[in-house]
C-alpha cells in the first residue's frame, strides 16, 4: 500500500443493473482517487464489458485482495468473484444469478471490513427481488448487511448535507403506517436516530420529530396520534436527555431542517420523509447504515434497470456516498488516535 | 377615477391578527400603487392604530365607496366600516367582535365585486374560531365567499410561481384522508383542477395526480388506493380529454414540478400538497378560489396571532395575491375585448 488514504471497498450490486456503470464512472473521477483508495468487489467479465462501452481506456486490474491493488488513477481494482456468466446478464432483465451474486460481494466486502482489511464498503444499489428469488430471502442490503455483521439494532439513515432522516415507518401502506404509530415506536426511533447522529459524531444532536396528522392533529381535531402517542414518546426522549422537538408538521419540518434548526428529522411516513429530504437542494441523497461495527454507506436509489445499459446513469450519489464514508474513516481514526 | 389600473379591493381580515399590519406595508410599496389601486374594507380605528405603530407619515383617507378614493402613494384609500371599538381589540387575543367584523369586511368586498365597483379582491387571513364565535358557521374565508357569490362549486387552489395545487383531501386526520380517497373523489378533484386552471387561462393544463401510499402502493403491496382508486380515476380523466398524469409519488411529484413538467398537482393529502410547494422554492404561496362569478385571491397563511403587534410580519405574501389579481384582471379583460 503506497499511502494512508482509507481503503474503500465498492460492491457492484446487482449486473443487470446501474451498478457496474455508476462505479466505472466514480472510479474514474479524480477526486475519488484523490481521497481515498477504490477496490470493486464484483465480476470482471462485467466490468470488462461496462469499460468496454464506455469506450474508455482504462486499466482493470484483478486482485485477489486489497493489499494487492494498485490504487492509481487510470486503472479499476477489482477482486473478481468470478461468479457470473457475462452473456447471461442483460441490462435491465431481472436475473436471479445476479440476485445471488450481488450477495457474494457483499458477504466478502463484510469479511473484509470485519477483518479490518478495508476502512468501509459503499454499496452499488441491488435488486431486492433478484435477490429473493435466488433465495436470498432479505428486504434489502440493511437486514443482510446486519445479518452478516451479528448487529442486534441496525438500520438506514438518509443523509443529504447537514440533514439526516430516519423514517419512522417505511414501505407500508399509509393506511397502516397510521396504525404503526404508537408511542413504543416513536420513542425507539428517537433514540435510534439520537444514537446514528452520535455514531457520526455529533456531541448533541438536534431532533425534530414529525407529527403524522395535518397541523399536528390540531389539539385533536385532525388526528389523535400526537396526543395519544408521539407527545408522550418526546417528552420520554427529552426526560432520557435527548435533544427533541415537536410534533413538527409535515409541511414546516423540511422548512425549518433547511434554515438548519435540526441535525436529524424523524418522518413518520415514508413519504413525509423521502419528499422533504429530496427537494431540500443540499445535494445527493445518501445513506448510512447505523449501528454496524463497520462502515457502510450506500445510495438511496436503486438499480434503475428502466436505464441500465444505456450510459446515462448518473454517479454524483454513489461518489457522495464514497466520500462521505471516507470522512467518517478519518472521523474516527482521529477519535481513535 | 383618474386611470383604468384595476381596483383591488382588500378586506382586512381579523383585526387582531396580523391583516392590518400587511395590509399597509402593502400599500405603501409602490409596486402595489404602480399596478392597481387598491382600496381598504375595514375598519378605521384598527387601520389608523396600526399606522401609529408603524410610525409612517400615510395619509389614512375614509372614503364611502371605491369610486371616492384617490389611489395615491402616501395615501390608503379605506371604506371605513366603523365596525369595532379599537380599546376592545388586542394583537393576538382571539375576539368575537373582530371575528364577525372580518365577516363584514367580506361582504362588503363581494357586493362590490359582484357590482362590478371593484375589479377583484383579495383577502386578508381572518381566525375561523372568531368567525364562528361570532355566529357564522363557516369552514373559512372560502365557504362564506361561495355562499354570498351563490356558487355551486368552489375551492381554493394554491399558487406558487408556475405550479398550482389542489389537495385531494385538506383539514381531516392522515387516517380519515386514508378512508376519504375514492375514485368519485378523484376523478371530481381532477376536474376541478383542470377547470380551475382553464379559468386562469391555461388551454391544455398537465396535472399531475399524486399517488397515496409510497411507491405508488408499489403494485398493490404497499397499499391498493391507486389500483382501486386514483388509476381508474385518472384513466376516465383522459377519456374525458383532461391531460393528466399518475399517480405519481409522494417523493418525486415536487421533483418534477420543479422542472416544470406540471401546471396542476392534485395532492392525496394535505401535507402531501403543502410541504411541497413551500419546499419547491417558487416564492410566496398565495390562494386563488376557483368557481366564482368574482376574482378573489388570498394569502396562504393565517392570522398569526403569535407575531400580531410586533410589527415583523412579512407582507410579501399579500403583496403576491394582490399582484396575481391584477394578472388576472387584465388577461380576463384582454379576452373580454
Amino acid at each position: 500500500m503506497s499511502d494512508n488514504k482509507p481503503i474503500i471497498g465498492i460492491t457492484m450490486g446487482d449486473a443487470a443493473g446501474i451498478g457496474p456503470e455508476i462505479i466505472a464512472k466514480c472510479i474514474l473521477d479524480h477526486e475519488v482517487y484523490d481521497v481515498c483508495r477504490p477496490v470493486v468487489l464484483g465480476d470482471g467479465g462485467i466490468m470488462a464489458r461496462v469499460l468496454e462501452w464506455m469506450e474508455t481506456p482504462t486499466v482493470l486490474q484483478t486482485v485477489t485482495g486489497p493489499e494487492e491493488s494498485r490504487y492509481r488513477p487510470g486503472t479499476i481494482d477489482l477482486l473478481d468473484m468470478e461468479n457470473l456468466d457475462v452473456t447471461k446478464i442483460t441490462p435491465g432483465i431481472l436475473s436471479e444469478e445476479a440476485g445471488g451474486a450481488a450477495v457474494e460481494y457483499v458477504k466478502k466486502a463484510v469479511d473484509l471490513a470485519l477483518a479490518g482489511r478495508i476502512n468501509a464498503t459503499v454499496s452499488a444499489p441491488l435488486n431486492k427481488e433478484a435477490m429473493n428469488r435466488a433465495g436470498f430471502h432479505y428486504q434489502g442490503h440493511t437486514e443482510l448487511i446486519g445479518d452478516l455483521c451479528g448487529a442486534a439494532r441496525t438500520g438506514l439513515v438518509l443523509i443529504s448535507g447537514s440533514v439526516h432522516l430516519l423514517y419512522g415507518t417505511g414501505h407500508v401502506s399509509l393506511k397502516e403506517a397510521c396504525n404503526l404509530v404508537t408511542e413504543e415506536l416513536v420513542l425507539e426511533r428517537i433514540h435510534f436516530i439520537h444514537d446514528a447522529l452520535m455514531e457520526l459524531g455529533f456531541t448533541q444532536p438536534r431532533i425534530a420529530v414529525c407529527a403524522l396528522n395535518p397541523h399536528a392533529g390540531d389539539g385533536g381535531f385532525l388526528g389523535t396520534e400526537e396526543i395519544d402517542h408521539i407527545i408522550p414518546a418526546i417528552e420520554t426522549a427529552k426526560r432520557d436527555g435527548v435533544k427533541t422537538t415537536g410534533p413538527v408538521t409535515g409541511e414546516t419540518v423540511w422548512l425549518r431542517a433547511k434554515k438548519g434548526e435540526f441535525d436529524g428529522v424523524l418522518s413518520m411516513t415514508h413519504d413525509q420523509g423521502n419528499a422533504g429530504i429530496k427537494l431540500l437542494g443540499f445535494g445527493p441523497v445518501i445513506t448510512y447504515q447505523a449501528g454496524l461495527p463497520i462502515i457502510r454507506t450506500s445510495v438511496a436509489h436503486g438499480t434503475a434497470f428502466d436505464i441500465a445499459g444505456t450510459l446515462s446513469a448518473d454517479s454524483s450519489i454513489l461518489k457522495a456516498a464514497i466520500l462521505f464514508a471516507v470522512r467518517q474513516v478519518h472521523r474516527r481514526e482521529g477519535l481513535a488516535d
